[in-house]
């Protein structure tokens, strides 16, 4: 018989009965019923039921340990009285009558229990995460994690990429967040950083003629703690093809995002490959208000300056002739309901420091409001009509400059939706945002600015960059988006020399400035590179909307808390003297005061 | 008609003549036959010939690229004569003929060529790595090496493991090799360490009941420059196990290494799963005078000592007086040629600075040299038929302290091999090495010390550890071997914190020492800790064996080269004064002199 368990504890079922057995575990709990004890062994894969008769030698040992101790049990197999069986258990048509009990590692007094899954301090889970990793719904999140990652790979190796591993001690990259530095001992005065993406290397393969990249990598950035991201490292699954369009990658990567949550959503539609949305940026910002629209919810919303302009009605006719714009935010239903609504609607859009929501709340056809009242009701009528409203719903209108009343309109769409439960919590509303400007005007800088990837290819290349408004310009730059969150972002790259440096130029950097810091990829376009793109999605925000988790670290292995610190290793520490002196760097304790 | 293209550039054939096709790729060689031009296009996937007509448009374009320039080739496929077919090539039936050609990307002046792979200076490859991946034998290794992990991944999750990834911004480890710091911009003073391997991680996955864990790890050591090490980061396959004994993990792990060898190994032979060699170390030290032993090498030393016992040849029987032990190492068939080869590697021995190599050489069934005329003729018959001898063998002798005659005997051995061809290079012979000791003797320190990983159960537990010789103990501690290379090392964990307690307390360390630098770890094995166990296996190494190549440079993407220095991307490289000031560091030069 084998030294630990001829099973595991999930098993065993009836036809096992009449066997003597041997099962290892973690006594998840006891039940003591009049003498007899009831013993939930668990392990991995389950929980079986172990029964000790009163006064036998198994009962007195398994009474001496407490919880979490691991024990290993030979035993019978028998029957469980018609009764008793658990038909939600794996093993609940039987149980184990113990023989002999023997403890392999006793626990001590528990820091926080497992079965049960209470809530607990943050800080004890972190401390002690070895025993809330025990807990049924992070195991399970952490096993459901790993299953995604293997269904990723899967997808992508079908699709015929092929996964390469990039450096993760490298060089500081410019572009982006803060690195994380790491002091080289060889080379006194310099450091290495860790990738915040592998971008620069993905590229380099494709130059290299790798043809389709992927890899599940680790990324790294020093950045202050969010309540959506984890200090310290995150997972892309980041991917990168060559000779192809936008439209490639699309459909390439439809089928692998849509597959992947079809499989792990138990159920819940999912917007199917082939059928994505693609929405222009600029059309998520009029619809939405926002370019991480979530379509679960069916407000849309609509541009009504014109409908004002000169419309009489004093404040919104003012507005729109100082160059405001006015969104209307339809409200379905919500006429039928109490005026409290749009009131309180308003008073929290003024909380926001916007300056209100006005509305009209129809009610039996009827428009009720200071707007419906002020505008008159031919035009109400005819602002009703051409919204498309019902005789019981609300409007509300956000004006305002057009990115403050876009935004004020997209935070309206969501809390109105939320309010009057329109959003269809049970599936995943897929789409992909694209056409993303390719410059923004920096306020504080007083210049224009990447809007994001610099190394994204303009749309219209090195003509359009030589010949139109810079803020004209979009990008070949799309944003995979589900549930109103962003999942993936990529681009076409810019893999022309010329074109990068013209790029570059334009917001205020040289020839020479593009050499130095993108040095490696510069090169490597100088000598035959083919046109690629890709993209990038977050594994651990994927994970997290498939597990139904709200907090990343209830998907995470061994998270750091918000102060990035590890509590169970003990991390980060000091540094031993003779370490530093190796690595020619000194600690400079902050100033006081 | 797609942007790009229509198909790879492996994808035609005979089937397709007369098809109008789009190819991209790179310029891989051109050749100008009296006006008509011939361009091998190269991508990926293969190679495809383009002719270009005398006098075309299409022959204008190609005539003026370099070659590794990207181009799209719109044409037409046609058959090769049948004297131009190459069988070699998978679209060696036939040649398109361009129509149209369009420059995608124009290289520069190559700094070195990729066609035909000539050697190229090793800076030169490095900092040019994207033109260097170009070439065939390094990009092809580069495909087998995610081939390779890809069949490892497949493998383990059958064998019922689960993939997780730990972290790599952790806490120092006070165990092994040098760490690589990271200082915490959050904690003034304090760093993070990136793994010398998950060790505490998987074995805490243990505790928290996850059963069976592998992962492909990164792992990090900041060692000085060594030929079988690149500097930075390498690969293990890393995976542990609960509830197992030290034969578990074998009976585990011997179908997974031998079925990723026997996938590509090409047809050569490898040591089938259920039939590895578990041998002893002491054995292996004996036999092979190595932990390491080369199994192809028909080779095994004996020892002899008890036969020079008194035997009144001088020089011997006074070293086995004095302690030495006297190890005869075979030489099969060398005593039919010259006695130059024993010279030599007596010669040899005493260039390595060992006392000399005595020998016997038997031609003809006569035994030659000085040890055979000095012994005598009677005690050398029996020596010889002892050792099974045949008429024309040879044998050495290697005499000192164990060690020391162990080591040269094992030295000898490989070299005699190699100089009689006795090695047959085309198989990969897999053996387990067992019972390493447990502790070892420091000369330097003068006490008792690790002799390998402190986190091992030494055989016998705690009772062993208190009642016996410290230097007697064995560990459940194991290698896997290939070829003459190890290729893995794990153990079975010692699980109880008392033990470890004790463990530490024989080599100076105190229970304080033990909870301050093994935290995480002590801490949880109060809590129920599974018995447990598992191994690491080098993947750089074992892509290696496989690939045929000599350098871990020649099968890793973007490898540092030996200063620690990434040519490529500029790393190591100074930081900004304000990324150092924000980590609370400051660079301290070394000083000069």
């Amino acid at each position: 018989m084998h030294a630990y368990r001829t099973h595991t504890c999930a098993q065993l079922s009836a036809g096992d009965v009449g066997q003597t057995v041997r099962l290892s575990g973690w006594v998840h709990r006891k039940r003591d019923h009049g003498g007899v004890l009831f013993v939930d062994l668990r392990d991995h894969y389950g929980l079986v039921q172990i029964v000790a008769d009163s006064d036998s030698d198994a009962l007195k040992v398994l009474e001496g340990v407490r919880a979490e101790s691991v024990v290993t049990i030979d035993g019978v197999v028998e029957a469980r009285a018609p009764e008793a069986v658990n038909p939600n258990l794996a093993t609940g048509a039987i149980e184990v009558r113990a023989k002999v009990v023997t403890i392999l590692s006793a626990a001590a007094e528990l820091p926080m229990p497992v079965a049960g899954e209470q809530e607990y301090p943050e800080d004890v889970r972190l401390r002690y995460r070895f025993l809330d990793l025990r807990r049924e719904t992070l195991h399970a999140n952490i096993v459901t994690r790993t299953k995604i990652i293997r269904d990723m790979r899967r997808r992508m190796e079908d699709e015929g990429f092929t996964e390469y591993s990039t450096p993760i001690l490298t060089a500081s990259s410019p572009e982006g967040a803060r690195d994380f530095l790491v002091p080289s001992r060889i080379h006194p005065g310099k450091f290495y950083a860790l990738p915040q993406a592998p971008q620069q290397y993905k590229q380099l393969l494709m130059v290299a003629g790798f043809d389709r990249y992927f890899q599940i990598a680790p990324c790294f950035r020093d950045e202050d703690p969010r309540a959506d991201r984890l200090p310290g490292e995150f997972y892309q699954l980041d991917l990168e093809m060559s000779f192809v369009t936008q439209e490639d990658v699309w459909n390439t990567m439809e089928p692998v995002i849509a597959g992947v949550f079809e499989t792990f959503a138990e159920d819940k539609p999912v917007t199917p490959a082939g059928s994505f949305p693609r929405i222009p940026y600029s059309e998520a910002m009029l619809k939405y208000g926002s370019d991480k629209p979530d379509l679960r919810n069916p407000i849309e919303i609509t541009d009504v300056t014109e409908h004002f302009h000169g419309s009489g009605f004093g404040i919104f006719a003012s507005l729109v002739e100082g160059g405001s714009v006015i969104r209307a935010i339809p409200a379905p239903g919500a006429g039928a309901g109490s005026r409290k609504f749009f009131d309180e609607m308003n008073n929290w859009a003024r909380g926001e420091g916007y300056s209100g929501l006005g509305y009209i709340n129809i009610k039996d056809g009827v428009p009720g409001g200071p707007i419906a009242k002020n505008h008159g009701e031919e035009a109400t009528a005819k602002l009703i009509a051409a919204l498309g409203l019902g005789p019981n719903d609300g409007v509300f209108f956000a004006a305002g400059k057009e990115s403050v009343a876009a935004k004020l309109a997209g935070l309206a769409r969501t809390r109105a939706a939320e309010q009057l439960d329109l959003i269809d919590k049970d599936r995943f509303a897929l789409c992909w945002i694209v056409d993303f400007p390719f410059y923004e005007w920096d306020e504080d800088e007083k210049k224009v600015e990447f809007a994001h990837n610099p190394f994204s290819m303009p749309q219209g290349g090195m003509e359009a960059l030589e010949t139109r408004d810079p803020l004209s310009l979009k990008a070949y730059q799309y944003d995979m988006v589900c549930n109103g969150f962003e999942i993936a972002s990529g681009s076409i790259r810019n893999q022309s020399p010329e074109t990068m440096v013209k790029a570059f130029e334009l917001v205020g950097l040289s020839k020479a400035d593009v050499e130095e810091r993108f040095g490696g990829l510069y090169r490597a376009f100088q000598y035959g590179a083919p046109p690629h793109g890709g993209m990038a999605a977050g594994v651990d925000r994927i994970v997290m909307l498939l597990c139904g988790a709200q907090n990343l670290r209830e998907i995470t292995l061994f998270p750091m808390n918000q102060k990035a610190e590890d509590l169970l290793m003990g991390a980060p520490s000091p540094a031993m003297i003779k370490q530093l002196r190796e690595l020619h760097v000194r600690v400079v304790e902050p100033q006081k005061g």
